[in-house]
């Protein structure tokens, strides 16, 4: 039996509520995992993260081959041990960081040369290093190393580049050691959805526990990922998780699960919240606005979250406005929460055969 | 009725445990303040900064002053409530960093024109308006407005400024409104006995509710700080608090509670671990340190905080290269726990007539 599989508990047109079931427990899904980049979600302890109600963790390859490197979180127990967190975590691959943050890429179909974007020291990520690496991170998903393209890029340049992800996924598969982490592959084929639709075959073909959307959400314009989503993402394995990667607005997390999503990454809660924005349901709160000065209100009268719970808009203003390291922390409790606590309406919404009326509410606020 | 008192439990030689009773909550002493400059521990939410122990939170008056403005968080029902806390605090008067901070000072006899550090902005502060301002702040103890000087200064220069600090003390007691915060006086003298003494004389000659030594630890040799602080401090009448401002590296509260203070602050505890240095009783740890990267201790064995029980040294390291500001909390909850703790270790000492002991034993350890 695959180390993670899912069950689904209802679903309404193509949207699935369902729990994923990993070795470090059970998520309930949609599921929205926050970005602990280098081993921690910025500003958080694994406790703060939990109490945002966050069930999985995204961790990046990439970061952590650089920086401790993969041999000493091997060495501490993995990923898990060497952060303190217990619950599920997935790393991605580093394909898509080895595409936009490093220096000097040079692809071939064996992998990607590569200099680091720390000291320019040189490096190569092939399908069976990219695997060994994540074998020893041990997170309970893990990711097939693909070629991300940019956008734009051409029909010919995307779909070269979807053959050479599905060539690499197979040897991704083969290279997978061990039990217990599950090997998820990557559809691509950037907006061209004929293309899309031949990286699903291609990547279906080879029998994944979960599939995964990469490549969008990468400056396209939000009509061609929403396009992708809406013609693709139904056409992927029903009894298996599915994951759009990267994509993350509110707006986006419902468009995606209201097209057949499940799981969900993003930068966004954690990074804005660190630029001063908070989200609600009435849209964004940019906490350095001067109305906020002398507001006695929190954040967002009806959210339970501790900053909610606890501190005023002046109050987060001021530490905003001084730089305070605290600020950092309250904004990305309250962001995070933000978005979990939207996938469990969403959730609510689909077991009450609801989605659509959610949806249209939700769009209408926020638009 | 003091709003502020203190009872003693015990005494050994000139050192001294006791309860100080405030507004918001009895203190056990000797005690050490955390800084909160701007309404907040940097990096700490209240009730992180409860966990380290904390009894009572030092905030600036001069940085509150300038932002976010004293109206506003008279408004906001004082300091506590603005900033969620609900244990005691104390003020500083702005004295010193008007002296350290601010630039194109100019000191007459009624007060002191300078420019904001910010913005260049002029502002004023006499002994009535650093009062006012501390009454609209609203904490349980607030500071005299003295003249700090610098280091070194000469004879003259110090006991002018002295003679100048006494004058506005009795202009800020006369100043001072409502029934709800103690004003304490403060001696200076700089490093000179015969000035201090003087110094003493005048300011104990009004009967505040708690006494604190001003202008030490600005720069001057170690050993004329001990030394003033062993000549003088004994002479300040017994049954009031007694504080000796901004000094505070371990060592120096052993030897200031020895020669019988009872409260301290500083930012060494907070602002060292910033910077990467822990504090621990086989002296300090600098994170940085290549012999940590792959250290699967805690901090410190025996500490019982919230970061030693939780996360190595080797994931500490991680963090701090990566200038991840989770960093930054961890070790503050650290620092702030070893400091606490020390005091809790001292006061044991006190009541088992250990004290003499137990700073031998700590100094050789430390030196």
């Amino acid at each position: 039996m695959n180390p993670v599989y899912i069950e689904i508990d209802g679903f309404d047109g193509n949207a699935r509520a369902a729990r994923l079931f990993t070795p470090h427990g059970i998520i309930k899904t949609p599921v929205f995992m926050p970005v602990g980049t280098n081993a921690c979600v910025k500003a958080l302890t694994p406790q703060d993260t939990k109490e945002t109600g966050a069930e999985i963790m995204l961790a990046n390859t990439y970061h952590l081959y650089l920086r401790p490197g993969h041999d000493l979180i091997k060495k501490f127990g993995g990923i898990h041990r060497f952060m303190g967190w217990d619950r599920p975590v997935l790393t991605d691959s580093g394909g898509y960081q080895v595409f936009s943050l490093a220096k000097l890429r040079k692809i071939t179909e064996n992998g990607v040369i590569f200099q680091s974007h720390i000291d320019g020291s040189s490096h190569n990520f092939t399908p069976e290093n990219a695997i060994s690496i994540q074998n020893a991170l041990g997170a309970d998903i893990i990711m097939c190393f693909d070629e991300c393209t940019g956008f734009p890029v051409t029909r010919k340049e995307a779909e070269e580049s979807a053959d050479l992800t599905a060539l690499w996924a197979r040897r991704c598969m083969d290279a997978h050691q061990g039990n217990n982490q599950a090997l998820f592959g990557i559809v691509q084929g950037s907006i061209y959805p004929d293309i899309r639709q031949k990286s699903l075959e291609q990547i279906t073909s080879i029998d994944f526990p979960g599939y995964a959307m990469g490549g969008l959400a990468i400056g396209e314009p939000k009509e061609q990922t929403y396009k992708i989503i809406n013609k693709i993402l139904h056409c992927l394995p029903f009894d298996r998780p599915r994951y759009i990667m990267g994509m993350g607005s509110p707006v986006d997390l419902v468009e995606g699960v209201f097209n057949g999503a499940d799981m969900f990454d993003c930068v966004m809660p954690t990074r804005n919240a660190r630029n001063g924005q908070f989200f609600t349901d009435n849209g964004r709160i940019n906490i350095k606005n001067a109305r906020y000065f002398n507001d006695e209100m929190p954040i967002d009268e009806n959210c339970q979250c501790y900053t909610c719970r606890n501190f005023t808009r002046a109050y987060l203003r001021h530490l905003f406005v001084l730089k305070e390291i605290l600020f950092y922390r309250l904004a990305t409790i309250h962001n995070l929460y933000y978005y979990i606590n939207l996938m469990k309406r969403i959730r609510t919404a689909i077991i009450n055969n609801k989605m659509a009326d959610f949806r249209k509410q939700f769009l209408d606020k926020w638009r």
